[in-house]
Order: C-alpha cells, then sequence, then structure tokens
C-alpha cells in the first residue's frame, strides 16, 4: 500500500535539489568554520553567502538581514526574549492566543522571571486575531507585538500587514512567526512591514534544523547565543553549513515555484475538504473555512477538522498510519505533551470535540492520486474505529 | 602543491563514515519530525536515538543525558544560563580567565542583567587553572563552576576531576567545555564527575552545526530554548536530524581510535614543535610545553606558538595560506574580531609577541608528511615575511 503524506504543517519532505546540494556539501568534507580565514574557510563562508542570499530572496529581505538559527524555534525564541531584552525600558509583550509553543513558551519564561508582562490578544472562532483587542494592547508600556502569520494547526492567515500599521505610530516593534506559512503563501518582509520574521527549512523543502530569523535594519535585538562572531556577532555558534546549503537550494525552488502552487493546493485542499465532509459524518472543519469561513484568508492545502466520536486522535492517528496516512493533530513539537489543543479551545472548539482532532495538510510534492487516496481510506477509517469503540461502549 | 590542513582544533574534516551516514540520511528525505507518530516519524526517531547512543558511548554517558544542541557554542550557553537560571538562590559563576567566548560572553550576559556575580580564576603560566583560587571562589553563594577540559588555543588540559573533587563537598554544580578536548583525549564524564558537559561534532569528524550537552541524572536546567516537548522538555526545535546522525557516525569512529591516536598525534606534535624551534630563530611555544611544561597536560597533536617579529598573525596566516597551509590564530569564532587573546593575555604573553601567535594543530587525518611538509614550509614562509617587514621598516 503505498504511503500518502499529508503532515506538510509539521515538516515537508525534501526537494531533491535540497539533498543533492547537502549530498555535495558532505561530500566537500568541509571541517573548516566559515570564520577562518583560510581557502577552506572562504569556500565554506561563500556557500553561506549564496543560501543566505536564497533565503533572503525567498522573502524579499536583504541578505544582511537574515540570521541563520537552528530552527524555526530558535528564531521565535530569539525574537521573543531578544527584542525585549533590547527594549528593557518595555514590560509588555502582546501575543495572540494561538501562537505556536516556541513563541508561548518563551513570553511565558520571561514573565516568570518578571522582566516582562504579557497579553494574550485573543481570536474568533475562525482564528482571526480580534484586531481592536490587539490595538489596545499596543501601550507606551509595550515593547513587542507577536503575531504569527498562519497557523500550523488550524491554516488561518492573520492580518499581520494591518497589526503592523496600527503599531508604526506608537513605535512598536512586531514579529510574526512564518514558520507555517513559508513555503505555502507568499512571504514578503516589505510588504508585511514586520521588524522581525521567523521561518523553518524544514517547512518548505529543507531539512530540519535550520531556521532564520529576519531582522530589519536597524532593529537591535540581544543576542540569545552569546559568543564567537557569526551571524554579524548577532548569534554565535559554528554554522551548521551542510543544512544551511540544503535550506538555501529549498528556498531556492520554493521562490520559483510557489506562484503557481497556491492554486493547485488551494483546489486540491478544497476538494479533500469537501470530500471528506460528504463522506463522513460529524465532520467539523476548524480555521476559516466553510459558508461562513474566509478562503482568502486559510492556507491553501491545509485541511483541519474534528471528527465527531472519537475517543481520542491519537487513536485516529495510530488508525490512520496503519492504513498508510502519514497526518498529525496539532503541532509536533505538543502532540505527545498535551491533550487537548490551546488553538482548538482558544477558538471555542468543546474539549470532547477537540479530541476528534486531525490536520492533512498538503504540499510540493502532493498530488490528485493522494486526494484520491485520503478519500479513500479516511472514511473507511473512521467508520472502523467508530465501530470498535461503539463495541467497547457497549 | 598540496593543501596541508592544520586546523583541527577549529575544527576536524568530516569522516568518510560521518559524509556516507549524512548521505543516506539526506536521500531517505525525512520531512517527517522525530515527535510524530506515524512511521516516518518513528524511523526518524530511532536515527535521533542510534546517534545519542553514540554520544553517549564517547563520553561513557547514559543516553537519557545527552541533549542535542546546535553547536558547542549553544551546549555552553545553554549550561551556562540553564544551570544559573534553576538556582536563583546562588547568584556566583566561577570560570578560568581562560575560557571560549561562549562561555565567557554568556557569563558576561547574566552578569550584566544582574541576575549573577561572575568571578574569573586566574591561570599560571602554563595556562593552568589556579586550584587554590578555584576553591576560595567556591562559597555559598556559588551556583556553578565552568572550566574548560582542553584549551583549543594553547593546548592546556586542566585538573577538571580535581575541581570537581573539591566542589563536591561545597554541593556545586560544576560544568565543563570538552569542546576542544573531545577527539583528542579521553572524556569520560563518570571519572571527571561533572554535573555537565559541552561537545560539538566538528571537533571530532561530525558536522557543524552539531553539539551536545550532557547532564547528569538529577542535575535540574533551565531551557535555553522554550517550546515542543522534543530532547525530553528541555530543549525545543526542530532536530538536525540529518547532521546529528553525522554526529553518531563520527563519534563511533572516534571512540573506536582515539586509544590509539593519542600517542600517535602526541608523537608528531612534539616533532613538529620541535623541528620549528631549530628552524626559526624567536620561536615562544605557549602553553604547557618545554622544560617546565606538564607534556600530560597537553592536547597531543597541539602545536601553539608566537612568532617573534611578526607585525600581526593575521598576515602570517595569509602568508601561511597562499603556501597551502591551513591553521589558525586561535579561535576560529573570534579571529576576526580582536587583535589580541585574551588567553595568551591571561598567561602573560606580551601583547607584541601574541601579535606573532599561530596554532597548528593535527587530527585524525594528519599524517607525517603534513608534519614534514609544515617543517618545510613554515620556516620559509616566517623567512620571507621578516625580510618583507623589515624591508617596509626602512
Amino acid at each position: 500500500m503505498e504511503r500518502i503524506y499529508a503532515d506538510y504543517a509539521s515538516a515537508a519532505p525534501l526537494y531533491p535539489e535540497a539533498v543533492a546540494a547537502m549530498q555535495e556539501a558532505a561530500a566537500q568534507a568541509w571541517g573548516a568554520a566559515a570564520a577562518s580565514e583560510y581557502r577552506e574557510g572562504r569556500a565554506a563562508a561563500q556557500a553561506l553567502d549564496r543560501a543566505r542570499q536564497q533565503i533572503a530572496a525567498l522573502i524579499n529581505a536583504r541578505p544582511a538581514e537574515v540570521y541563520f538559527t537552528s530552527s524555526g524555534t530558535e528564531a521565535n525564541n530569539w525574537a521573543i526574549k531578544g527584542l525585549s531584552a533590547a527594549q528593557p525600558e518595555r514590560q509588555r509583550v502582546v501575543v495572540s492566543a494561538i501562537e505556536h509553543l516556541s513563541v508561548l513558551n518563551p513570553v511565558q519564561r520571561l514573565t516568570r522571571f518578571g522582566a516582562s508582562q504579557s497579553m494574550l490578544v485573543a481570536v474568533d472562532a475562525q482564528g482571526v486575531v480580534d484586531r481592536a483587542a490587539a490595538e489596545q494592547a499596543m501601550t507606551a508600556e509595550t515593547a513587542l507585538v507577536s503575531v504569527q502569520l498562519a497557523s500550523n494547526e488550524i491554516g488561518t492567515i492573520q492580518p499581520v500587514a494591518e497589526l503592523v500599521e496600527r503599531a508604526k505610530p506608537r513605535r512598536l516593534l512586531v514579529h510574526t512567526d512564518a514558520v507555517a506559512a513559508t513555503g505555502r503563501i507568499a512571504v514578503d518582509v516589505r510588504q508585511l512591514g514586520v521588524d522581525a520574521l521567523s521561518l523553518a527549512a524544514n517547512q518548505f523543502g529543507g531539512p530540519s534544523g535550520v531556521g532564520a530569523l529576519y531582522v530589519r535594519e536597524g532593529v537591535r535585538i540581544q543576542p540569545l547565543l552569546d559568543g564567537g562572531t557569526q551571524e554579524q556577532g548577532r548569534r554565535a555558534g559554528g554554522e551548521n553549513l551542510i543544512g544551511v546549503v540544503g535550506a538555501g537550494a529549498a528556498a531556492e525552488r520554493t521562490h520559483q515555484e510557489l506562484a503557481a502552487r497556491g492554486g493547485i493546493l488551494r483546489r486540491m485542499g478544497e476538494r479533500l475538504l469537501a470530500g471528506l465532509r460528504q463522506r463522513i459524518d460529524g465532520v467539523r472543519p476548524t480555521g476559516p473555512t466553510g459558508p461562513l469561513g474566509h478562503p482568502a484568508q486559510r492556507l491553501p492545502g491545509h485541511v483541519s477538522l474534528c471528527i465527531e466520536g472519537m475517543e481520542d486522535s491519537e487513536a485516529l492517528l495510530r488508525a490512520l498510519d496503519l492504513a498508510g496516512i502519514a497526518c498529525s493533530n496539532g503541532s509536533a513539537c505538543s502532540s505527545k505533551a498535551m491533550k487537548t489543543s490551546h488553538v482548538l479551545k482558544a477558538i471555542g472548539v468543546p474539549e470532547a470535540q477537540a479530541e476528534g482532532a486531525v490536520i492533512f495538510s498538503l504540499g510540493w510534492a502532493s498530488t490528485d492520486q493522494d486526494v484520491d487516496g485520503l478519500l479513500d481510506r479516511v472514511p473507511r477509517v473512521v467508520e472502523q474505529l467508530r465501530k470498535v469503540l461503539s463495541n467497547n461502549a457497549r
């Protein structure tokens, strides 16, 4: 039985171009640090420069504004902690209630040490941040507003550019976690107007373990990793050269293909959602969808839903895995830790419904055959599981 | 002209085994996060587990005590910041004066925010930490003592196990930066008795961008990267799977070969140092060497010296590079930033002499032909450079 990979929300498969670039880089057996001032070191530095240009082109930044990190999580930690620390006179950090844990938990740590106060801005039933509440939170004490560009769980795209417009006159910094957005929709730091933006290469066909933080020229940020002078003295540590080269290659292909991909993914996602609703009773889509939804404000190819009568989504995922389907029930980072998603809670999904949460997310290698396979297998798995559960209940 | 790589103190070339393991891992095109509970995710988790066992075996730790990081720098940052934060009732961090910048700069940041006081313990002319001064600094306010196992600059091996003996009755935590030591000498966390230990894969034939922090079972540490539940909830972020697999393969080969390597590297290093002293006037070895030195307390194959009459070591490195030699003048992390090394200053090398600092460091792929080549080319380069400089001075 052919496997269907439908978990792009956790990570995309590697592009062949990224694999080839990394294999070539590994074969060069660079040992030299990119800071070393001899031939081998300069070659490493050039490879790093090229990858930085490729990432910068993907998000319309200048290469000098792109800082490599070890993950989207590190980029988010650095943005939250480093931008706050650079403004000790301002104590408040404003985030939405549905941010990724790599934003929420750093905020929690700051507040625990008394360095900051945080404010969680509510979202509506579609997951869209309450603009008025966000604006109200933009006071003179606010150092930073951090709102994700898109949710990896419910696919909601946030009005980040609008928030930036409101923040600008108040001279607040705005960071956006674009990890789930990059590779799925266009991400343009100039159009967004943000001061900082996080991304992760494994979301757009690069390797896991490479992230980047865009920091707009002129914005002050304190390092999270102190030490040597790598990354313009802002992020110390020997560079993940092989991974970064793969990330660059993935960024280049993503940049070339992204415009054409949106429509394809959107159509696949719509067909998948409509088909699942038709074939399974008790399907509740989450995020912006359905007649009340904002199709333009949802990640294309991202189908998130709750299926009635599932005891818990782990059992559903295991059954789907046995049926050859790789998908998830939320952030891959937290799936083992938490029963109920804070995101589903924030958009008002009752706990019992949230237990049947599942996400099918498509991406660069997805095909119409994948959608056919999902429409064929998922309803059967759900039916079988429901039978088992109702037999157990008797 | 054949290149001679003599900068193992910055980074070792990749082992072919590490290259092959990474190429295979890249070809598997893992996109799945290791936390994902489906087949592809479990395969990634197994690869991660295996690498963790390989690293643990190298340092005689239990796998659950090994946490992957993105570099030795991150491991050092985490140890300093995370172990301090876990003991808010104890304010003092004690470090030697010749620690790497990835230890010294995190300590500086802690003290800048008022969270800690730091104490720099002096070293003698060989670079060995002053045991009595270190013991005096171990007061009830001291949270942490961090002394490197070996210096990447002057090759000095510190009496870490002795410091641990003195710290134990006082219930202090001891961390050691073993980045420069791993791959050159045996590193055994049980024999050392330390609570935490940092290492970096690119020092022992693995890729750049992979480090690890050993944290002894039962020791409390606060995360530096907050977010998901990776690395037992202590270090969030998508894992650098391909890099980690390479690091594991390198650890395994290092573990197999290390016992035999020490003697070979020591003989090569001794021949190189003796030959350079014979062929070049005005060579001052730095670190433990010469009749007053402690040969057993020096990294094998590590030759560090200052050459009289060099205007600055950058010019010397450039000339050596043109002669086919890759070597360094200190930490690759700081070479572009600092004129005079804080390490050479701490061991009492006058600034004028420190300007002619150069390090030839050998490792797993070094050969007797490399030593011959260095003995042939280095004296000629120095002679030419001295001629140029003395002509310029006229």
